[in-house]
């Protein structure tokens, strides 16, 4: 590994994509943030944690949103932070926090759109984690006791909001090949085998840097 | 490597995939199905090599085309095979050739839906090659001999082209993680590295078979 590398890891649900970052850290001894995030976040800005968890990972506001909320600009003009939808408001101090660790040194950061806040960054490693359909039902089932009878509900479910998350907040498109230096096929390799591959490609583009294709 | 693996390589225009297939294939010293794939079509059916380059990686008939073509369906009922657009009559034949190909043992396939075709084969690793704009401009307009001020327009044409090929022939999404095994932003590896990536990613998967995520 360089002297510096950050790790995003976007991924499917039931795919086992924060087991692989999880096995990731501790193997390369470098910070994981996941949940982390939201604690972290909160501090920096003094909203409460649950505050943070309850819009996590969810696009901000529909327009019937922000008219409850009272803060539809009726007059044109740019908003002020606190004329945002809260949670566009909870997306910038998330993504200050995420700007803030990533300065720190070599982490992991699980999805949160951590790879588009930190485009540009020579030191991103942009991952994403699948898996067919099938084995994260399995995985949601066994690992995370969902009910077999919703676990394909939930894992579509869950996805589909991971996607509005990613593609309201950037202009990248979540779970599209581009947008991730790699993406790996969970159910091929495993978790250990992940955190293989994902060594391996870090040593290769290492030795690729200043090259060209 | 297994005792046989059959390797799909799908490639966003300029990202260098059929390099690293070439590159592969003589690292493994297998057989590389790229162009060739259209000579066996022809001879397998009797229709021209012309014919298949003319159609190659270009989805069907639209309904207009097939008005002009005389082939529209007035009468419900399924289509015969000499009722198809033509089009769709290649693409049938083509993909014959590729199932006899893949029977044949170890081998490397560009494109042409090959992941889609063989679906379901044990023995398949499915790749996407992708890299960022800016590389493949620099590549199509060094090796390809683009000129530089048409190179953009040519890589997303392409790009939209085979998307709308695969699109319409499979039902995957070009492009998208979900559809292949592994997929490798080839301005960070170079196309040696991708090589690298791909054999280690073999070894692996052959390590954890007969395991689950």
């Amino acid at each position: 590994m360089g002297e510096r590398t950050i790790y995003t890891i976007g991924r499917q649900f039931g795919s086992g994509g924060r087991q692989v970052g999880k096995a990731l850290a501790e193997r390369l001894g470098i910070p994981y943030y996941d949940k982390e995030l939201l604690a972290m976040a909160a501090k920096d800005s003094g909203f409460s944690e649950e505050l943070f968890h309850s819009a996590d990972e969810k696009p901000a506001s529909s327009l019937l949103y922000s008219l409850v909320m009272g803060n539809y600009p009726m007059s044109s003009g740019t908003l002020g932070f606190n004329e945002m939808p809260l949670n566009d408001q909870l997306f910038l101090i998330q993504s200050n926090t995420i700007r803030k660790v990533a300065k720190k040194g070599s982490c992991i950061i699980i999805g949160r759109c951590a790879d588009y806040i930190l485009k540009g960054n020579p030191d991103l490693i942009s991952i994403f984690i699948h898996a067919p359909l099938e084995a994260r039902v399995k995985r949601a089932v066994e690992c995370y006791e969902v009910p077999a009878d919703r676990a394909e509900e939930v894992c579509l479910k869950n996805d589909k909001s991971r996607a509005n998350f990613y593609n309201y907040y950037s202009d990248q498109k979540w779970g599209m090949c581009r947008t991730y230096s790699l993406s790996l096929d969970s159910s091929l390799l495993g978790i250990e085998g992940c955190v293989d591959e994902i060594i391996r490609f870090t040593e290769l583009a290492d030795k690729n840097k200043n090259h060209c294709i």
